[in-house]
């Protein structure tokens, strides 16, 4: 069956009134039309809540139907709201340790999407929908541009008022060690007692592993670990946990 | 200083009309008209994110002005939604384990906002945001009228099927056993190998010692715990943790 232009244009007008006219259709055709666009949105909300929780367990890449939700997320501002309330919890929480003068009170970061944003990689490769490129994402690296986020250098700063030492733990290579200091003064971090990178004895490692181990060092030259911001959940678990840790948003990527 | 009532009508109006035509203002007005809702809306999920990856750490009530934002959590059905997900990606998770045939391959469920929902307490009480009541509480819970959540019962029901032991571990105490196990078999919940309340022994405990102490017991029986479902943290962490942990959203309360 084939209809002229003006037949069915005629019909689809017809067709149109009679959606319109009829309130049962035109509620269940609104919502239909409605229905794709939210309920994506609504299942990668679901999603990115399970991801954040640790819930999903490892995953390489976001579920394709949620790239433009995801990109939204980080440009449009709910992204930035969400580290700042996560800052200011941790300030919060900081302002209760009673910090002595001997320097052994410290706090661990992580670096990568908690200290610096790495979003010029992500941006140009689907905000995690397409799997890890690792000579991309190094070339990002060590150009050494990485911006800071508002939030985490309100949290540092704050930090070093209340005369924290900072202790920065990396999955970042040695071999990046000087573009990294580089960057982090550029970006306005300041004061760190020391920065810990991947060695050669710690390739093959999980994060998990290998932060632990680090912390637990930390911890055996006398220091306490307050507290811990990381954006991955490798960052916070496993052994020589922090008194408290903080969950930096990130639903771009997962490192085991 | 005081006004007329026409006077101040009419230095409202000026005052409205001076807002209105001058452009920097008129912009400025209007993000601050417009602020309140989305702001307050955005902070909420900020909120809630922080809650649930355990940023917030105890917490008491939720933020006042989040009341109507979690009531329309709860009920408009992203919660539903994102309990679906949560559900799912346990049971995908849950066919990966080879359970053998000696029944010791175990998955532990927490009961209240897990399995059963004690809405009926929290819609008379605020959503969260009037401190807890212990007596109106154990009235809901003695009615024993609980219902289930639609992606509790289907976990549930899925790992059944697949063979594990089921042991259920509330913060209830003994006394509310006989009720727990009707509304338990009323919401469509059967088949479990054990229900673990809290005891005499068991008072004043926190819930990750109590929940950790009694999860030990298990594995010290020879089982092994491959999943834990709970919407607390500390039905989760503590010792003798689960191989895999699934947070159940709960945006109304917090358990230390």
């Amino acid at each position: 069956m084939t209809f002229s232009r003006s037949s069915s244009i005629t019909f689809f007008i017809v067709a149109l009134f009679t959606v319109l006219i009829n309130p049962a259709i035109s509620s269940r055709a609104a919502s239909f039309i409605k229905l794709p666009r939210s309920s994506i949105a609504s299942y990668c909300e679901s999603w990115r809540l399970a991801a954040e929780t640790n819930n999903v367990g490892p995953w390489k890449v976001i579920p394709s139907q949620c790239e433009n939700y995801i990109k939204n997320y980080i440009n449009g501002g709910q992204f930035d709201k969400d580290y700042d309330v996560v800052a200011s919890y941790a300030i919060d929480y900081a302002k209760t340790v009673k910090v002595g003068g001997d320097g052994k009170d410290a706090w661990v970061f992580d670096i990568d999407e908690t200290l610096l944003s790495n979003i010029e990689y992500y941006k140009a490769n689907g905000y995690g929908s397409e799997p890890y490129d690792s000579i991309k994402y190094n070339e990002v690296v060590e150009k050494g541009k990485d911006p800071g986020y508002d939030a985490s250098l309100r949290l540092y700063k704050a930090l070093k008022k209340l005369g924290f030492t900072i202790i920065l733990l990396t999955g970042r290579d040695e071999g990046h060690r000087s573009v990294t200091e580089k960057n982090l003064r550029d970006a306005g971090y300041f004061g760190w007692n020391r920065l810990l990178l991947r060695g050669q004895n710690d390739q093959g490692k999980t994060a998990t592993q290998y932060k632990s181990e680090q912390r637990s060092q930390v911890v055996k030259e006398g220091y306490t670990i307050h507290g811990n911001t990381g954006d991955q959940w490798s960052d916070l678990l496993g052994f020589a946990v922090a008194s408290r840790s903080f969950k930096v948003p990130n639903p771009m990527y997962y490192v085991a």
